[in-house]
């Protein structure tokens, strides 16, 4: 029997991907189960709409959307459903992604998106935060992520090194 | 006979109406027929896909959109229309209208907005932009926006005046 | 038997309260019980250490934390928790939130705090984003949340309207 | 006999060349005749006058502009003609076309230029722009545009692939 | 016999008065002729063609230019005359004069305009400029601009003052 | 007899050594002891409390503190000392610095950190000032900072060289 | 017999008062001895060269400057002393201190500027800053500044009020 | 007999001249006498100083400064000299020029300095402008400068060229 995956990874295009594929790789360190698809807003947004309004029923808990410049994946897909939606800034190519971080983060009242920092920092972080939302009912996760917060803070070195 | 609107001015909510009621002004001043609609693409996303879908069956040929902050709405539009979109960036409370500008702006490669100034200079631009592609096939129109053009040059002082 | 409150809103000051008030009207309005604290990152460390630790033995499901200016709280009671943090920049007098803002969102990889929008709209976001973590596991959270949608869309009026 | 082209395709220099090239590959695929000019607001400033004033007589539909830095080019010429002007804001090598961008897109209330992206996107959308303009009175543009859209949304893969 | 005025000030339209006033009031201080003219780029691109061509045969030396928002003036007048231009970003509602200073200051090699600061200091300082400029080769305004220096230094107190 | 250490350079993580070893070799040169730690405010809170609360009693004179992004620790360090801190952004990949800068600025009142510029320029300086500092009672570096101040005046040459 | 001030206090000019007025009131509180003075850079750069190179002859230990737009003072000043000097970007009426911030704190390396926040939480945090370094050898500082953050967080109230 | 330069161009450091040997190229072209030196407002304001004091009387007409980061080399020596200034904001590392370029344009009401854009246009344009202030008493340099920019006019092509 499968186990159907809790968390998607939504992004808008391909190029998103080596942004996106950090938060693939902590949810896989953390074991939980999740799919990566491309949603893009502006090029299909039929997909937007059939992938947000059957998201709940499809069995998902949290849904990480990644996007850049007019970055409007993660907004649309959170106006759709009433699942936690967290949004990941890509970085654009002239703005450096201000402007995706200002297209996801300033949402307006009544629709919420829990943005993290632009690149792969807020890629890691955005599969973080899915799974400290997952270890509020779920034991394994939640022993998970204690490990992996505490193997970070073991990994930080005490002194600077030279030759790195 | 009713006369079918040909522009749609169409906004993200009712606050945004003290800007955008200037588009609707120039468009009254060139007696060109319009309806303006609040469609908010996160509060209402049915009725944005309504909307946009049926824009053009439904006789517009141009759209005229304002919103502020995370602006989707010009955007979403434009991805399920081919008609001409023009936004509106409406001035936001923290950042004055910088977000929504981005947020329209930066659109990808492949789903065009013609994005005009923040706040009313923008609005009134909308309109006038919307005037410009209906006049190439509509004599009265472009009649009409010269002489709109003629009189705003001709009200220009030539020397500044004290007490204003 | 009292309710143990499922949420904390923290604030760095007494006057970030006008604007996190509105996150306590939302939990109220949903019927989700809540704690209102100050813990001032900079003038009580102390009770920040103390907060952030105790915060999962405490009973808190989902902490909600507003600072403005260099914002340093979101981020630092997500680095002593494993619990979702969900940061609300406060607008600052100076710079209007732009230094909330970036102070809270760009944390590094591996301590996540999922952010909203600058001001009162973060606010309101991040309880109904709260909210929509709590819904995973309570029914009655689900359901408040599913009608405060419903009932928001529904108000959106299809006409803007003069004198107002 | 020669088909007169329907867009003029003007920039500042040869150097915006491979940005705005990207709009004569759109209008190459979508088989709208158009010309490309070098027009530099700056140093030939009689040029812009000459190309802008006699624009619409010369049988030209839309202009589309691009320019960097202190971009004038697309206000200019709107400010001497009643065609449709569409901005590009080509990438400046000091501010990375923030400069570009405020220049074209903040025009006065009066004289409207609808801005695209900054770059390479925005040279794109400013063809499709402009091909929505003509698709309203020209049917074989408008499939050929729906098409071009159609293709485009199909071309969006499902799943992201790695080693790309 | 009249005085020829040696210092043009132009501006984009009648609001920009109350900051390009003080650019007049210092050369009233110092006793140099100029002319005010409301010149707009976008709005009268004709008188702004006339006035530029013929400002050195008219026997101005220096062209003070204001404009705010997408700031084309300074630019535009630089490009026909090779007169020295001065360039005063006008505050802009939205922006707060970001757009006016970029507008005018990012000009491409070959056009110079010498840009001061936003709004009212720009306005005074251009005057002072255009002073320093003409003091090359006449000794009264050189004089005239001495004394203001030194009435300006000698009028800062030592200590600052409550109350005020 | 060993010397105790008077300052201590603090960074968020590895990575911010190849910026703070400049503040390393500028304490060297003045041959001003100091020791250099990786603290990592979210990585490590209890190193960073630890480290703060006994830093003055540890025999610390100045703390130099250096992070990136979110850049918690200079701000986080001097909540819990009254040690001189001085900070250092770090330039951060996507903003450049921008945000560290905010970060570690913006303090509320009460908190005080002495926030130098983004990146190596910050490093040194940040070294110059706890020097500066420790000379008001050691009349050694006193003596020390005074060469270097000199040695630096003297090493710029009158007129620039090509070839470099 | 007099008590030599221990803390320069200088500024712009004397609208920069009101904010820099808070750096007296703390070093009030914590019975430092100041001066305050005006020293303007650009209109007095006399006065500046007098103030800063017998600064230290003078008996001052450290300068806290304050200065708003193209804030040259604290720099300056540092440039030609080698006491520590901490600046207080003044809010500019345009920028809102966006310019003075960066000003001051974007020193070379060579010159260091300790930086404090844009206005008046600037202002007090200055005096904080230097009442530390003072502290390093005087014990009654030391105990008044200890009271002084003690009394601070003992100010923070447990629970936001309303009605504020 | 040696021709006395007309020109003083100065900047910060070595670093700047790759930036500001533009500007003197541009005088060569024209036959404009001129001297670049380097003079660091913060590492050498001894020779700040002198340099601006002594410019007028040394023979200088115009001085030409450039400087990056926290530029205060062209506004220091405007508060110095009531020759004419202008200033080249050159491109700093972490800020691109930005800082520069607030540095240097928001002068306090008073001490004009004409600014150029940032980095190479900028010096370029500092030179051109230097000479039409110089052309407005030297026909020589009138007619270079009228040849200057016919010769640039002239080499705009007219239509953008592949393969380049």
């Amino acid at each position: 029997m499968l186990t159907t995956p809790l968390v998607a990874i939504v992004m808008g295009s391909q190029s998103d991907w080596p942004t996106m594929r950090h938060a693939a790789e902590v949810l896989d360190n953390l074991k939980i189960e999740y799919e990566a698809r491309i949603v893009s807003a502006h090029r299909t947004p039929d997909r937007l709409v059939d992938f947000a309004k059957s998201a709940k029923a499809d069995g998902f808990k949290v849904i990480i959307a990644g996007a850049g410049g007019a970055a409007h994946l993660p907004g649309m897909i959170a106006s759709m459903t009433t699942l936690p939606v967290f949004g990941v800034p890509v970085r654009s190519k002239a703005l450096s992604g201000q402007d995706s971080l200002l297209s996801i983060v300033q949402m307006p009242g009544g629709i919420p998106v829990g943005t993290l920092a632009i690149g792969e920092p807020g890629a890691i972080n955005a599969a973080l935060l899915a799974a400290a939302v997952l270890a509020l009912s779920d034991a394994e996760i939640d022993a998970a992520l204690d490990r992996y917060r505490r193997d970070q803070s073991g990994a930080v070195p005490l002194f600077p090194q030279d030759d790195e």
